[in-house]
């Protein structure tokens, strides 16, 4: 089983992307690698330990800078571009993982892999941890697309209920739409014309729900336009970061709430591995593209990037493209 | 100096509105208060302190239930609409304060007070803290108006800006537009057409900001349409509670930090009350509307009472309502 990586995607490539994948190697005895970039320095970051990986040189790197389909298009040197074109041409390579621009690496789906029949728009589906022990929830859409109309959102809602079935292993994860009030009939023009959409899928869908039921615990999968969910998504991780510095600077700033900090480790370490939204975080696919597509943050770690490959794997070996594909034809059949 | 009380709005009403309006009159020698509400009852609760505080007989009480501009119209013997009338009619009665449904506020407002000169829609702007200590952000809109236009948001950074800059008393406060980047070309639709009239605007116009960017301390005023807007601020309110409760969970759970939480006393408190959203709140005004009034939350008591009716003597001290009709009478001079 082959995974491409785009090694020079992100703030702390290539170092850490190559360690990840290493890692992931070492994890995954059926596993292989494919790494873009710079060859030399990717050696040399290797230091010999190729088993399983394969390099594939790319001399250009795409940037926050670049224009994202400019950079598709005239950038074919680039670490993602060389990527994407191996992921499209060889049957063998299961999915692709980048932590490069976010515009980039959806342009990169769209013009060079495509979107799975029937998907008006792919979309990122973010996971955040709720209150609840255990009970992750995630937002589709959270940023890829802008202004989105009724089928876009009803096809986030069957795709980002597909991805969560898999990588929490539940069979109905219960979907919301995002709303200002929780009554049926609430909402601006597009959630009032998607509502009845929803209600009518193939999901488990348990109505509206308000930004403030986000991290309660009683959603899995929270249905937005990449507007209304980016500033649910960045609002509440602004959020948790707040409270978490007000936390820290008062303790800073007097003697005896230092005196109490040493005896609370346990209690800061499991905050810091609930909240700390970024920790062991696997990125979002990129859900609606013909072929595995894995995005992580800028600014992942070797841990991210691991995370993400194994995650490519787990969609993979559950069919998560041929489920979504299922929810799409068994609409149409409804229609 | 007379402020008209809806004293059976709200879930603890009426004990925490009278007595709200109790604490206001003994607080400000110059306050009058009128309470709307069932006569017998709210004397039953004063036990005599009437000095500076006239009753107004309302036999009939607006709930969540009612439709609100239908309560408006057919609830003439409301609390709320007597209260409105009151502020309709009586010169000297200088704003309303009211704990009762969202809807039916905005609804008397607009139908029985109306808009100021030039306004398209009133808007409501909640306070919300921030990780730097004494800097409050507000956001404008929150949840009144769903569907917006860009002059809609044009007319919110206008009103939010007059209205923070007198409760901070702060000059030139610092707008952004709530965007889902920082980049000026950024933005759905709404978003792209609304950035150059903030630009060309009367006031401290800082660019577009990120949900992410709430509570960061960067921003005075968050300029959103009302179903972002309340997606965010939800959002938020829901992260900072969620958080709290997975620190006190864990602080239970474990014995040591149950030792070390004896020694963070003044750190808890400290939290409690900078995160704490709603404690001492003195609710939001409804900003654009002829007359003053201030919407306090549903759950709220009557400390919040008592800085809601505070709030209005110094928004009437502070000219709110003639320094936004200079502002939109300036943006006419410009076009």
């Amino acid at each position: 089983m082959k995974v491409v990586v785009d090694a020079f995607g992100g703030d702390n490539a290539p170092v850490e992307i190559v360690e990840g994948a290493v890692l992931a190697v070492k994890n995954n005895k059926n596993l292989e690698v494919i790494l873009c970039g710079k060859e030399d320095k990717i050696k040399e970051i290797l230091r010999g330990r190729t088993e399983r990986i394969e390099i594939v040189d790319a001399s250009d790197v795409i940037t926050n800078d670049d224009a994202p389909t400019e950079a598709i298009r005239h950038k074919p040197n680039s670490s993602l571009v060389v990527a994407y074109d191996i992921l499209k041409t060889r049957d063998d390579v299961i999915g692709l993982v980048s932590a490069g621009p976010t515009g980039a690496v959806l342009a990169g789906a769209i013009m060079k892999i495509g979107r799975i029949k029937g998907i008006s728009r792919p979309a990122l589906a973010p996971i955040l941890p709720t209150k609840v022990d255990g009970s992750d929830v995630i937002i589709i859409d959270s940023g890829a697309n802008i202004d989105c109309k009724p089928i876009n959102l009803l096809h986030f809602a069957l795709m980002g209920s597909a991805y969560y079935s898999i990588i929490y292993n539940k069979k109905e994860p219960r979907v919301a739409l995002l709303n200002n009030g929780a009554e049926d009939e609430k909402g601006n023009e597009l959630a009032k014309e998607t509502f009845p959409l929803l209600k009518n899928a193939p999901i488990n869908f348990i109505g509206n729900k308000e930004g403030g039921d986000f991290m309660s615990g009683d959603v899995d999968v929270m249905v937005a336009d990449g507007f209304a969910g980016n500033a649910l998504l960045k609002g509440t991780e602004g959020a948790v970061k707040a409270v978490i510095s007000i936390l820290k600077r008062s303790i800073k700033s007097h003697f005896w709430s230092k005196v109490g900090y040493l005896f609370m480790g346990k209690t800061f370490k499991e905050i810091r591995e609930r909240v700390d939204v970024q920790r062991k975080h696997a990125g979002s696919p990129l859900l609606g593209c013909k072929k595995l597509v894995v995005k992580n943050h800028g600014s992942c770690d070797r841990v991210n990037i691991q995370a993400s490959i194994e995650q490519t794997i787990k969609l993979h070996n559950n069919n998560l493209n041929q489920r979504i594909e299922e929810a799409i034809a068994s609409l149409s059949e409804k229609i």
